[in-house]
């Protein structure tokens, strides 16, 4: 029996004042007053991923009748974006959203709650998060850093970025200084790209005078507003380092851990919510901007197989220097390597053909 | 300013015994105790259809620290499972668990909720159902059946059945008899095919003794469970007439509208659970499935484009000949595929692209 309920129950036998002045603190027990802070990493312009936090944010509020309330920052409001992690786990706020992947320096393993390179789909990471343990052992390694973590958001596969020049071959990735972070930036580096770090809005000029000769940043509806296409109109695909990057509202543990468990479920529910209404608006929405880059002149090219089979190839190995002194990252990249290996074998039986014939019709407009 | 926060107001200004009396009413309003009764269209064998029903209620339950509960049926148990809409239209049960198409007889808009033949898949189905107005759409017809729908659960493209001997081309269709239920029955019907209607329990004796040479179900990890391999085994793909199934709860329209709106919250966010939570099951489970049942013997097998050609005329001219009489239909069919226009467009560039390059891959045991 719950605490709640033995209160009430004892208060049927007493005197009805008695009996209200009882039930005050119980009710104040399930669903206290709470105003807690959450930093996103993103800027309101990016209104998709940011957009997640504040639909996470609304479920829960509305969910508790406005009692707990989580007030979404955007990036360098309270603190930077690439500081949100740090932020939730030093208790300067309660919570953040934010692409678990920014700390990969820190350490790798937190690349694997988000995407890496080859890593899985946007349906296969799901699968792997809520139904493979993916989400317990990524919980794991977030305890040693402080932090509890709920998948909240997917952009679905990224584009591989914007290039000054066509490129065709291995060869031609020579000495490109491409804007690219991360991992992603350590594994193309090996096949002989300069990657640089450049924040978002600097890499418009930065393009523009040829500083750098292509960027990366996420795909056609956020692109597009960074005006890319100006500038370097080769657009390629896919971004093999972001198959189905998931995004993460990461709590504060302690924090976490004091929520009633009602708090606790409303926010795993309204994490869901959003982790699949995320992906659905960047699908509403790219479809469009996709066809506004290309009548505004972008040149669409896929990487061909050589250069993704060197990327692959580069991946594998850095995965393999990691994996040697992190049992951490080995012990959690098995686990999605296993997974990946099985999910990719299932989606190309059904899911594939379908798909392949729907846009057979589509390039034939029968749809 | 909420009635709730009228009352505490007004409470500050009296003596406490009065303001611990009022509270109780308004507290009373915003958490009742609900008990509501749910018939789902499934049996539980079906585990992962029937679990996301359970999946959306225990989150309603925790949510609320237990005071909105509902207590899931199997079909049968209140209502048979093909008529869980009527139950929840009539008022026999507050809501239930549901692939709307099972009462397209009714009226061929109902479809459109679940899935058409060569409709949307998984993430266009979500896609168009959060964001491009979808979900709206539906509940405009929902109204008039006095119900209200919530996108809880998908099980991704399906398979295309079991045959008892190879179809190779539109002719080996011709007099084929086949468990086939709803939409796709009439139109696979216009390609020679004789749709039969027999339910889940039956279908295996009925292939066993030859009275049918074809039946689909569902996909790998359902169809394994009722023993088809031992009896038809080639396995065919993709079952082109459920590309991204939508299940949906369907309340009682005048109950769903009697719900505090922090309830409504809460069911929102938790069918959003349910809906990512149940696809993910599914592509945790299939993969070991459709491994399991390839080494039982299962010879799996594309339809080719020839076939897929000619169900997909049959399934426009279907369409055409519901729109030249159901506006309703018409409206929401013309919103589904524009979408279907544009969001295949989008996933073939850098989604489709990935998913390629990773299923050769996973084809030379590179992962």
């Amino acid at each position: 029996m719950k605490r709640r309920d033995v209160i009430k129950g004892v208060g049927l036998g007493l005197a009805a004042g008695t009996a209200a002045t009882l039930a005050k603190p119980a009710i104040a027990q399930s669903a206290p007053k709470l105003s807690w802070r959450l930093t996103s990493s993103f800027p309101k312009s990016l209104d998709t991923i940011y957009g997640a936090a504040e639909v996470f944010a609304k479920y829960v509020s509305e969910a508790t009748d406005g009692n707990f309330r989580i007030q979404v920052f955007a990036a360098g409001e309270i603190v930077p974006g690439l500081q949100a992690a740090d932020a939730a786990s030093n208790g300067t706020v309660e919570l953040c959203h934010t692409a678990s992947y920014y700390y990969w320096g820190k350490d790798p393993t937190y690349a694997l709650a988000t995407a890496i390179p080859f890593g899985l789909n946007n349906r296969l990471m799901n699968a792997w998060l809520y139904h493979q343990g993916g989400t317990d052992l990524l919980n794991e390694f977030y305890a040693t850093q402080n932090l509890y973590g709920l998948p909240a958001g997917n952009t679905g596969a990224q584009m591989g970025g914007w290039f000054r020049k066509e490129i065709n071959s291995v060869a031609d990735l020579q000495g490109v200084k491409m804007r690219i972070g991360g991992m992603a930036g350590k594994i193309i580096g090996k096949v002989g790209v300069v990657p640089q770090q450049i924040a978002g809005g600097d890499i418009y000029p930065a393009l523009e005078k040829g500083t750098i000769d292509a960027a990366e940043w996420v795909g056609p509806y956020d692109d597009e507003k960074l005006g890319f296409v100006k500038v370097a109109k080769y657009y390629y695909y896919p971004g093999w380092w972001e198959g189905g990057p998931a995004l993460h509202v990461l709590f504060n543990k302690g924090k976490w851990e004091e929520l009633p468990k009602t708090y606790q479920a409303v926010c795993t529910a309204a994490a869901g919510y959003a982790n699949v209404d995320m992906m659905a608006k960047y699908d509403a929405l790219n479809p469009g901007a996709v066809r506004r880059l290309a009548s505004s002149g972008a040149q669409l090219r896929a990487f061909n197989q050589d250069i993704m089979e060197a990327c692959f190839n580069a991946a594998q190995e850095t995965y393999n220097e990691i994996m040697a002194s992190n049992a951490m990252f080995k012990k959690i990249y098995e686990s999605m390597a296993a997974y990946r290996r099985d999910g990719y074998l299932w989606l190309q039986v059904s899911e594939y053909t379908y798909d392949t014939f729907m846009m057979i019709q589509q390039r034939n407009a029968k749809i």
